[in-house]
């Protein structure tokens, strides 16, 4: 069927095309279906919308996607044919129902997926049979590759490569900015790439945007790997395995998260990463709730490793409470520049020394925990970190007073005498991200005591900043409503009343 | 936010509208996140889209429902703030995990599925749940009333109304078109409602098109049945069961249905059925292969119909051929009409007898196979039929010859003497529609032989007809390529031969 086109100027990932109702009907199609379009030598398999009146008869509305690929006028013909499904959906059934599948049906379902040849309702299927019928090391190996291949890599033409990598959920982690430059002042390569906070206050990447620019082309990376054997950028800006975006947009508003696995160490497979170490926090108020499921998990990562040619190591790492005093972009940023010469707080740089140690035994250094501490009190990580943040367009003399914090400011003191018995994450993730973190970088938290310390009536608990008045309020109006932070002479033993209900009875009755 | 509304004039059934992405990034929403739209006293939940480019930082795109639903100007300001997920999704993520769901968590799914407030991610992840984790009776029951109570209903202002339905599969099925008049003749009442040809050559309400309109409103199927006890009109023309159109878009290319339970009776439900009648077609090449699987279904259905109140009887009828001798609308129609006198195809008189013999039973009929064939061979089943295409607004004269069918014609002769073997449901459906069916109401294909006959070389085996030489062209094309009938002396034993390929060990190096 000839069709005229009418362009819609609309933006799309897929390619996607309207049709009028009864030119799908002729051509068979349905929403959803493919179609073909041929103009000369060019063909695209576009995905069918149908419209009744925004697109009459004889019309073949293109979004922006498909204009550019056909190179399409408005008002020129495209020849419109009914296309197959790809073979990829065939293989989507088969996994739905159960099936494993084999790594090249799994590659070319990534590859459907990349080049959005498959609708949402089908990629949709594709994870929700991963997280109904789990995956096997040797369809989790499959799909790493196929999600590292299918996107850009980085070859920096040598073999030993380190990476760090943490599964998350514990606020004001900024780990990664002192293990970095730790990692390459010993000489190794670390080209990490961390991603911006989705759903926490601060990612690595929004940190380090304080510090220098963190959104690198994949070439000046490689630049800044070769200069200083490190850096620190925010991995969207490249397109490492670019399927996982699609999945994430999938996992999100479902709560699910059945790759984890595939979806860290395909990314870490993208940089050439031969070492890995992975941090595993655990505890209370993170997604690993216990010592067996983290020995689990990290387990799989290791296994997966070895599928992948890559030598992990994990750390379970206790995550019951905020690393360090620092909670949102500017703030944690500070912190790491007052850390990096080994003087900040005690459990950041615990945490962070354990976990350089570890990157250093896969080199076979010896004494790995005192040549860590002997980087950091010399002075030479803070070079390198002053070398990286140089590299890649910042200003290597960057002091503390340089990155601006909110101004708006509240202090919050205690009511009362006694110790600091737990502080919640997730309260503390609230409270920063409505006082405007990430968005408004110099917003957060900044704790002045901690588990375990002692309290006087009086003394200051925390500080909160924040840009903007009005997120001021909001941050303070649920610092009050929540359980954040709990200060007493001894443990609280009731948590919750749950007093009796006659709602089931009236549930009962419904089914009649 | 205030933001400045761009009309779009795009259709969406779902609120959509879109913000610019730092908008989105200010709001904190991500894509397919929700906003709350505020403008004087109105208020509506819009589903997000971002883009970069196409709408610019201070505005946002309106699709033409939610323009409407506002009465928004172009220009004018929309206060927009961030607004939660439905409580639903929380249900679909329970019942993903694998738990059941109460009846009051189900018609809260099914009254945002109806207002278009779930996403496309998120109806599919309670379809496939429903298809990972089967439902149970109460789940059914609960989903069923739901998906009715959501739609319109038929309300005749009697308690005794019949119904019939097919769980369908087989080519050539015109038996309702007899059923119905037979069962009105009698007395009893019976608005069927059927559908189109979704994937068949043609449905009931596409073989009925050819005999009268078909696209009635609920007053005008109300006025038909008071006239005449019975109509046949598409149900797609009324809004019976909505939620059933969300559900069938997902299911389809994914080919799943796990609704099928729901999906029917619902329908039946919203038309006040209390006496139901199904056919399932079992055999090769339908959907129901074996009697075991025929009888499992048809406890299940009856079951159900229990719990809503239903008396349900089904007929599990032989499936492994067309019914009658003719496929398509058109052919067909003029089949229904020259068998109305109890004169037509030996197995269609027969099911049409079976099936409303059974019918007959519940109202407690004496000898009610002698009865339904009375009513046949008396002309009265005739009578009623025409009665209903006057009442539905047809030619109550019409006769055989008025009814079009396709100028293309082409003969298919044996070469070869014998009988015939079989038949093949698939192959007979792929040549019907390729020559134009049910689009194309007078394409589709005329059997002269059927499983049993005695061929002679040079008898007629079949005709196809088309109304266009293209699609003719094709359609003989496929009746070539395809396994369509089988003629010879005895049973060939040889289905097909598979040889041994070497490609296994090859995908197993693959994993290394």
């Amino acid at each position: 069927m000839l069709l005229k086109v009418k362009p819609l100027r609309l933006e799309a990932k897929k390619p996607i095309v309207i049709l009028n109702k009864d030119d799908a009907w002729d051509l068979g199609v349905k929403p959803l279906d493919r179609v073909e379009l041929r103009a000369g030598k060019k063909r695209e398999i576009a995905i069918v919308n149908i419209a009744e009146r925004f697109i009459k008869t004889g019309s073949i509305g293109l979004y922006s996607r498909v204009q550019d690929d056909m190179n399409a006028k408005a008002g020129q013909l495209l020849k419109v044919i009914p296309s197959e499904p790809p073979e990829s959906l065939g293989f989507i059934r088969k996994r739905l129902a159960g099936n494993r599948l084999m790594p090249k049906e799994i590659s070319q379902i990534i590859r459907d997926v990349v080049d959005e040849r498959l609708s949402e309702i089908e990629i949709t299927s594709f994870v929700i049979s991963l997280y109904n019928h789990k995956m096997t090391m040797r369809e989790a190996a499959a799909l790493s590759r196929a999600m590292a291949l299918t996107g850009e890599t980085l070859d920096l033409g040598k073999k030993e490569i380190y990476d760090k990598h943490s599964v998350g959920g514990v606020p004001g982690d900024n780990t990664s900015i002192l293990l970095v430059p730790i990692v390459a002042a010993a000489g190794l390569t670390i080209p990490k790439t961390s991603s911006r906070a989705i759903t926490a206050p601060a990612g690595t990447a929004d940190r380090m945007e304080c510090l220098c620019p963190v959104e690198l082309e994949l070439e000046e990376i490689k630049q800044v790997v070769r200069k200083t054997n490190g850096c620190l950028v925010w991995g969207g800006a490249v397109d490492l395995a670019p399927a996982d975006d699609a999945f994430i947009r999938i996992e999100y508003p479902l709560s699910i998260d059945p790759m984890l696995l595939p979806s860290v160490l395909s990314k870490k497979k993208a940089v050439g990463a031969r070492y890995v170490v992975i941090d595993i926090p655990t505890g209370r108020g993170v997604k690993v709730k216990t010592a067996e499921e983290a020995e689990e998990l990290a387990n799989q990562f290791i296994e997966l490793g070895k599928k992948l040619g890559m030598m992990i190591s994990c750390a379970s790492t206790l995550g019951e409470q905020p690393i360090g005093y620092a909670i949102g972009p500017a703030l944690e940023a500070r912190e790491a520049l007052q850390s990096i010469d080994g003087t900040g707080p005690p459990d950041l740089i615990d945490k962070a020394v354990h976990l350089s140690s570890i990157l250093f035994d896969f080199k076979g250094i010896k004494n790995s925990r005192e040549k860590v501490l002997e980087i950091l009190k010399s002075g030479k990580a803070e070079k390198k970190l002053r070398e990286i943040i140089e590299a890649q367009g910042g200003d290597p003399k960057i002091k503390v007073a340089d990155i601006q914090i909110g101004p708006k400011n509240v202090r919050i003191k205690s009511n009362t005498n006694g110790k600091v018995w737990w502080i919640s994450n997730s309260a503390v993730i609230e409270v920063a991200r409505a006082a405007g973190a990430p968005k408004d970088k110099g917003a957060g938290i900044l704790f002045h005591k901690k588990i375990g310390d002692t309290v006087r009536k009086g003394d200051v608990l925390f500080e909160i900043f924040a840009e903007k008045a009005h997120k001021m309020n909001r941050a303070l109006k649920i610092a009050k409503k929540s359980k954040f932070i709990e200060v007493g002479r001894r443990f609280r033993m009731l948590l919750e009343k749950i007093p009796a209900r006659k709602e089931h009875e009236e549930l009962f009755v419904l089914e009649r």
